[in-house]
């Protein structure tokens, strides 16, 4: 594990094993693939068995924030053991051969213990960060948290001290026989994911024109 | 949960706890589920801590499989006991409150205990489900598995005996007081993944057309 260019993580489970050439040192590189995500995959141990659930989250500075209802199983302890993974696909790689066939990605996969958030301001923060990491400026476009709805809803806090970032970009790698066989296509497709115009709920008055933080002034053309 | 809808599965893990509406009955829509996905995370266990990996898989009947390096750590016993978990993201719900933000998504989760295949026919079969299920003919256009290369693979299988699928669809579901207050626009953002046009290796010699299985018969004006 010497020669592990990781340095996130001072700890064995989020020193890659494998394809240590994808790992990422930079922390700014752990930022920019959470920030960018919108769904994260929790994955937790209930009954001895491990639990994998889509969920929001949100971050400030190095803490991952994610919500629930206090009627959630999961989330009815003080702390969570787990482990929170955000990947984002780019594209399908096509080799020559099926077995040089491959993805290029980017994912963090972030350990530890999640802990619950008591205290109010940071509660309060925590939710206004998972809110804005959807969309920024739906914060103060939508109204806030009434006293019921915050007693209803439980915020857990997850330091991103324990983490690894992972990637793979660029064309296939493919054996020197097949290229020299020619008899296949080789390359990359890429792999998206867009955000389409905004459709206004069927209840929504008809002088509602999409609000600037949607990045669109007039409903009318979605 | 004698009310539960979910009759995708005996057990109670599997059985959803809150928002039953959101559950599917259809052993149809987990497979349409599935085969839409391109990306699972596989959770399981590792000295009692969960840990959540992204990785590719195939279904072949009720059956999805996994696979990766004989040299992966968590691949190096007879079993697996873990969850897959699939979500595609359909939409960003923007309610009038930010407490009813939600998300429009597809998702699918499976338990249970992977087996190692070790059948020839069976992990061919397997490989080729993992393969087909990027692109489908793919597994006929490329280099099929070498006998070195099928020796550095390992593949497992996963029953979908155990597994349920949650949704969420439609606009936001807004409190009537905010609705009648009428201070915040409502709707859905789109989340769309797409295929871009395909992206050929710089090493591919200009006689290549994109094949058709890709989409596309030119990769020229990709």
């Amino acid at each position: 594990m010497t020669l592990s260019p990781t340095t996130l993580s001072p700890t064995a489970r989020s020193t890659l094993g494998r394809n240590r050439g994808r790992a990422a040192t930079d922390r700014a590189e752990l930022h920019a693939v959470l920030d960018e995500g919108l769904v994260c995959h929790l994955g937790f141990v209930r009954d001895g068995a491990p639990v994998v659930l889509p969920t929001a989250y949100g971050r400030a500075g190095d803490t991952l924030y994610l919500h629930g209802s206090t009627g959630a199983r999961y989330l009815a302890g003080d702390t969570l053991p787990c482990c929170v993974t955000v990947t984002h696909l780019d594209g399908i790689v096509h080799a020559r051969s099926v077995m040089h066939f491959s993805m290029n990605y980017r994912s963090a996969v972030v350990h530890g213990v999640a802990r619950k958030v008591t205290d109010p301001d940071e509660r309060w923060q925590a939710l206004r960060a998972i809110v804005e990491h959807l969309t920024p400026g739906a914060w103060d476009h939508a109204r806030r948290p009434d006293r019921r709805e915050l007693a209803a809803t439980a915020v857990f806090a997850l330091d991103l001290t324990e983490a690894s970032v992972k990637r793979r970009t660029g064309p296939p790698v493919d054996d020197e026989a097949d290229v020299l066989a020619d008899r296949a296509w080789s390359g990359v497709v890429p792999i998206r994911t867009v955000r389409g115009a905004p459709e206004p709920a069927p209840d929504l008055p008809g002088h509602h024109d999409v609000p600037a933080h949607l990045g669109c002034t007039d409903h009318r053309n979605g």
